[in-house]
């Protein structure tokens, strides 16, 4: 028994993990149809994957710069703007209040804006991360009281969701609720009204204000506390009425990958809330790794920490063996790497897919290899049975088919299983 | 902003910690009036504690079969009550459904309200503990389907909270919420309907049924989980609307002392809510400490677990340490110890404050030199003044004066400070 306005379900069958990923493939059989409806009889036709269904993203911080012409190194980053959107369909992109605006009143917006819109005309799917946070957060927040504070964070909400409504429709609400209030690392506005206002009420807030903003935005929920409070703040948020889009799930592995077993326990555990979950923040080194007893990660400060061969081994199978957990998991949407060179990368670890010098690293090949090789389909030339039939198998996706002699079209395989589609040319 | 509902309040000061302990402490003045009025001037009055505010609790397991008149062991059984009733005003009595219902409508309520009974005589308050738990669970739960369980749970708790009513009004509504959903140690017929109602409206369920059968009572959420969890928790729970009267927080150190600053900044984050604290379960060993690695306290199993010189002289200087940080902070109401004597302890470990043969270790008398002694009135001889006055200094409780040659009288000093009272006689 739940109270009225409780959007808590009880966990639903079908998540069961599945390393084959038959729930991510569809066998398609298309009908081609000619202008006036006769079937297109024995003719060849290629088909080639156009786009994954399921997010390979990357976080686009190292190319907001490039986007807005104001490249400081433009040899590096033209080559790893190539290598960047030949493999990821979906970006983050960063809204950290205290560097958006870092002064009162003058936001980033026209500088992120034009790198969103770069990323959306490559069909590239754009996050804003995050709305509400206590790390990086505006200074000048320090000098209200608790009320001005809220309503400051209200307006943010509101002016950058509606601002960026058409380009950027995702947003990561609120990071890291769990801790938010009882954050001591350094004082901070976010923090202050979370302790007064109470976790929930401040989630609350982010979605609400944020789906004022843009009523048709998904809208996440976003922790790296993988632990029973970031469930027992789902059930609350739920039970309050609160709709969650997509629950983000952080995975920053500096101190190790946490293995098959260990991220098959913790989706066991969040996709019960019948959300889907988005791995948000994955990171695996490839040198060594941070001391276990490191609590923030944030403390962990080296000059040096250099990518080595024997860690580019081991990070390369990590990177497939982290990538084919989740996709076995149906529950999973998307995967979000968390920097793409080592150049720039958070904390100044060697996680990168890129070395520094722009060169990949063997973990981009392997994930290449599984995202444009063992999960997606080469361009197939195929025919036409008596019926204008013709049939393949491949990822959830959009698929190009191009009819010899006529123009191309498109499919989207949104379904897993048998699809029969009809399309008339 | 909160919904309607919500019974979260901001943290409000006057929590500070003083171990001075002067917010537990009263400087009485007591006018003595005669039967007409007249004040009793120059005479003399004997000013006797009789009973702590503080709660100062144990379990009294170890007393459920001597209150029954069943003792398998009257000369240690007696010693025992003797030393109990000399040191607490408080104690918490087993209702685990395994064991109080293990087969199916035959409950042991008769047994366990003599025992309350026997306690309530002796001016003792009593708490039933588990009302809902995963741990010690009725077996024959197991047969059920989700929506029979629950069924199952809400008349067991309607049951038992009513017909224990007026000798027991305080109860452990759920026991170990956080991790009931997903405690994977055994299959249990609560921890079943936990995962599928979600943790609110499981705590909803059990608050629920409890205050519909004993409007009055009040009831207590308990958990060992001292993490931002059990935060989350609250907050979602108290953002649902359910009142929350007592917070009981576990602290079983069998892996060692928390020491002050631990205890302190626990006190600090969940003083925050407004509501006052039990210390519900608290052990500390006499013997060699639990390895940290430890997870589950349950998975220790040992044959021998001996208290020692130096364990005894250790516990004695902890529980005094323990006791004086609690009663430092204003928000902790009581502090029920677990487990009385080493015989029958709880995982057979060195925690009692009797050795296992009954004789008292350091930390008994350590305890009641805090309890009934520096913490305590000793009775004293006092003059009424020219106005039938008397004044003097205790720890917040129940007085008697007695003057001389007329029946005594009492009087309850509940609000730190100064307290002006007139008794007519």
């Amino acid at each position: 028994m739940t109270s009225a306005a409780s959007l808590f379900t009880p966990p639903a069958t079908g998540r069961t993990p599945d390393p084959s990923l038959a729930h991510r493939r569809a066998t398609a059989t298309v009908t081609l149809l000619g202008g006036s409806g006769e079937p297109l009889r024995d003719r060849d036709v290629v088909v080639r994957q156009q786009q994954h269904a399921f997010g390979f993203g990357c976080i686009g911080f190292g190319l907001v710069d490039h986007a807005n012409g104001a490249s400081t190194d433009p040899a590096f980053d033209e080559v790893f703007a190539d290598r960047w959107l030949e493999l990821f369909n979906a970006t983050t992109l960063p809204f950290y209040w205290g560097r958006f605006e870092a002064e009162r009143g003058r936001p980033d917006t026209e500088r992120l804006l034009t790198a969103a819109k770069w990323f959306a005309e490559r069909g590239i799917t754009v996050k804003g991360h995050p709305l509400v946070w206590h790390t990086v957060c505006a200074p000048w927040l320090l000098e209200m009281d608790n009320a001005e504070i809220e309503r400051a964070q209200r307006e943010r909400i509101r002016r950058d969701v509606g601002e960026f409504a058409g380009v950027i429709d995702t947003w990561d609400a609120i990071n890291e609720a769990v801790i938010m209030p009882v954050f001591t690392a350094e004082d901070n506005g976010v923090t202050r009204i979370a302790h007064e206002m109470g976790r929930i009420a401040t989630v609350r807030m982010a979605f609400e204000e944020a789906r004022a903003a843009n009523p048709g935005a998904t809208l996440l929920l976003n922790d790296f506390d993988m632990s029973t409070a970031y469930e027992c703040l789902i059930e609350g948020v739920l039970e309050a009425g609160v709709r969650i889009d997509r629950l983000g799930l952080q995975s920053h592995m500096h101190k190790g990958y946490w293995g098959e077993e260990r991220t098959l326990e913790v989706l066991d555990r969040f996709a019960r809330y019948n959300i889907p979950i988005h791995f948000t923040e994955t990171t695996l080194l490839s040198g060594d790794l941070m001391p276990a007893h490191i609590g923030d990660l944030n403390d962990w400060q080296v000059d040096e920490w250099p990518s080595t061969d024997e860690g580019e081994a081991r990070q390369a199978d990590e990177v497939e063996r982290h990538y084919r957990t989740l996709l076995s998991h149906p529950s999973v949407e998307s995967v979000n790497y968390w920097g793409f060179s080592d150049r720039g990368m958070w904390l100044n670890a060697p996680g990168g897919l890129l070395r520094a010098d722009g060169s990949p690293k063997p973990a981009y090949d392997r994930l290449h290899g599984l995202v444009k090789g063992e999960w997606w389909l080469e361009p197939t030339t195929l025919r036409t049975d008596a019926d204008g039939r013709v049939a393949f198998e491949g990822f959830l996706g959009d698929y190009e088919l191009a009819p010899a002699g006529l123009p191309a079209t498109s499919v989207r395989l949104t379904v897993p299983g048998a699809a029969h589609l009809e399309v008339q040319l």
